[in-house]
């Protein structure tokens, strides 16, 4: 797609830090890193967010977040990994081309909660509960 | 599994904020939300996390977070979401059954970013580089 920055890395207009290729995607270093080794998945195909993603495209991604997740645990002596997708500008999504960040954590690592979690709220649980499921 | 707390939820053991059952999986309001509507997919299948998931089953439980996030944006309002998934204690997992968290994010919403983006620094990308695909 015209003017998606990721669409130009995937036809090699603009240079990456590639760390994996095969026939439906490319994965490369995040330049603005969370941690060592933050990878970025991105499919060959323009899909804006998981809303436009198919099932066969999907599990193919996800096995590479976890190729991607054992190879930082093997090279890099990750303890553990986080596997991100932002959906929305809301949801912290920079750029509208899918992709899926594979963040990985060491053990004394930095704090990187995506979230602090609240005390529980039944009461309002059930609001919520309500309006999905009704 | 014995002694799994998402088993026993699945078992109908413990009870949960169902929001969404097929035969793969059901979906469950966290507990501890991160902000209102937070909800966690679990497979029936015990799967400790990503490094035994397969290409089919995460598929499909990735068609079920979009399924979900979509519900977010139409039920209760919200402008995008993330999707995260968390492998190992040093990456946040705090229960060895595998599961996605989807999180609502509404406009003018609370900042949950999952990191704080570093600076770019070319050099250290390149060690990284190089140790992940020598």
């Amino acid at each position: 797609m015209d003017n998606c920055i990721f669409c130009m890395i995937l036809e090699g207009k603009i240079p990456s830090s590639k760390v994996y290729e095969d026939e439906i995607c490319i994965a490369m270093l995040d330049i603005n890193p969370a941690t060592a080794g933050h990878t970025l998945i991105l499919p060959k195909k323009h899909v804006q967010d998981l809303t436009e993603m198919d099932e066969e495209l999907g599990g193919k991604l996800l096995m590479v977040a976890k190729k991607i997740g054992l190879l930082q645990k093997e090279k890099l002596g990750a303890a553990g990994f986080n596997v991100v997708q932002n959906n929305g500008a809301a949801a912290g999504q920079t750029v509208p081309h899918f992709h899926i960040h594979v963040i990985p954590r060491y053990e004394g690592g930095p704090e990187l909660a995506a979230w602090r979690p609240t005390e529980p709220d039944k009461e309002e649980l059930n609001v919520v509960l309500k309006k999905l499921t009704e």
